[in-house]
């Protein structure tokens, strides 16, 4: 296996990008990134994309895209996998780098889906939980969100204002950063009075559906010594699974694909959880910020929300996230996520 | 790189399956594949499919079947293009091998379309074109191949009647296959008189949308010796790319993309067209086919339906295709195509 490493980096800016098409936002990112690298030519184009099929009717984006923004004739992929997409679209360009069968690759994540509006974009989030079994019976994912909220504030006798700090913390950090959604700041005092989505989930608990793009250049270690004096070597990239459906999951308030992806990230790194400077996880909701951090090893069961009530998860803690304005503040472009630096 | 090979292989019957689900045919494919091959354990499942969001309301396929077909927990990924989503599966499986990623990945292209019917499948089917420029102004895929079929009659001097012996061929190898939709034969000089689809495209010349799902299990060359007597080896997968939209090509009548992939094939497996004893391409429609034929080498421009007429495709010519059927007899199950053998 090839090292791999990212040699350049290019976003737009996310939010309600109604005078834009999918298309053009994913030009945009594209075309930054190959701005700051000083890359001669790509080889493969792998986009990270979740509802463009359902929201936009564009299924059969690689091609389309790669047309788009100049690389016709180039290999392209599209993978899916819900908010996953951006990152197993990483996933997939880390493979082709190392199986030697590209040497430099463009990972794109783009998503359009403010252009729906009401139930149906209900409808179009509700096609990456289980159809048969969750979505059909009105189930969207905030919804999900809500049911395991409740349960574990019910588990661990706590209260919604032990999770203030994961909003706060994501607007404050969002607020520098330039291409963030929402850059007010949030304080923790009306945290638990905001108006509620789902119950006990309130607005500024959960991340704003957002449009966007965001590009990484990938390359080996080898040849981004000499492109960059930066290069970021990518140590690891894992993918874990679990049943779909809530309900079918052994334990529905432990995230086991984030423990089977977090510790065979570890195992392949040869780290641990306490040599890791910061962290970036899904954190669409306070409540899947804290199962996170708990599945992948940084908080015990029942203890993730407390990184954020005693600051831990801040700019000056032990394990900062959300460093750029996490999904709460920057906004949450579905499948365009971890794609993002 | 590693070498990749096959070792295990499994298919449902393909056809209007509205008694099962899209979950039901994935596990049906892959219960045949682990039966027919020795392989002790799974360490990825790959799968391919165009639809699943768009027609049954399924995005996030991978945890979803790997969960029901008894691997939760394991790495699973989606990839999706269109009709060549089952291809485009196959070779991210390839590429896992190679890297060392997986020593062992189940493959699987999976497809449920005949739920929707009349103009909802139509539509369903146009989110594979541009959105914007070509499913915008009611353009269907079969709608474009007659585009593309009035073109290549106009500019070639040629009849109808010289494809009919796509059709033949598919039919008469279709009937052997126990797997196939349509088992009856198809005469040529009834051909030219079916009901038209879509003009010059009649009802015996383009394949039936239909349900189904494949599986192919990948292994290495080397642990390929030892599962099974007769591995099939994988010399070479390779992936191109043209613009979506047929008014963009600068040659509507050469598929681009199609040379691309086949002229990285030949060189990574080191053959030229003439060492091919048989070929499998996308036939759909017998204008896909012909210029399936002149793109990827096996005869010139304006000749590949001469390779029908004179009866090179037939089991005992020079380059037999369709050789299970086709789509035309064994039916299309838009995104498990590629994973059939």
């Amino acid at each position: 296996m090839r090292e791999v490493a990212v040699v350049g980096v290019g976003m737009t800016p996310v939010g309600e990008h109604w005078n834009v098409g999918f298309r053009d936002l994913a030009g945009d990112a594209v075309r930054a990134a190959l701005t700051e690298s000083n890359v001669a030519g790509i080889d493969a184009l792998v986009i990270g994309n979740a509802l463009g099929g359902t929201i936009s009717g564009q299924n059969h984006v690689a091609p389309l895209i790669a047309d788009y923004v100049g690389m016709r004739g180039i290999e392209a992929v599209h993978v899916e996998g819900a908010d996953a997409s951006g990152g197993l679209a990483f996933r997939y360009g880390c493979l082709m780098i190392a199986s030697g069968a590209a040497d430099t690759v463009m990972v794109l994540g783009v998503e359009k889906v403010t252009d729906v509006v009401g139930s149906g974009r209900g409808k179009a989030l509700a096609t990456m939980l289980d159809s048969e079994y969750e979505a059909a019976h009105g189930a969207t994912p905030v919804g999900v969100a809500a049911l395991l909220m409740r349960r574990y504030l019910h588990e661990y006798k706590v209260n919604l204002t032990g999770f203030a700090n994961f909003s706060v913390n994501a607007h404050a950090n969002g607020g520098k950063n330039p291409l963030a959604m929402y850059k007010n700041q949030i304080k923790a005092e009306r945290f638990a009075a905001a108006p509620v989505v789902a119950e006990p989930i309130n607005l500024f608990d959960v991340a704003p559906d957002a449009d966007g793009a965001a590009a990484v250049i990938l390359t080996t270690a080898e040849r981004a010594a000499d492109l960059t004096a930066n290069p970021i070597r990518v140590l690891a990239s894992a993918v874990g699974t679990d049943a779909l459906a809530v309900h079918e999951r052994t334990d529905p308030l432990f995230l086991t694909a984030v423990k089977q992806s977090a510790d065979r990230a570890f195992r392949q790194a040869n780290l641990t959880p306490d040599e890791i400077s910061f962290a970036e996880i899904h954190d669409a909701a306070t409540i899947l910020s804290t199962l996170a951090l708990e599945a992948s090893g940084f908080a015990g069961r029942g203890e993730g929300w407390k990184l954020a009530a005693e600051g831990a998860i801040m700019p000056a803690g032990t394990l900062p996230i959300s460093t750029f304005g996490g999904l709460k503040s920057r906004g949450n472009p579905i499948g365009r996520k971890n794609c993002d630096w």
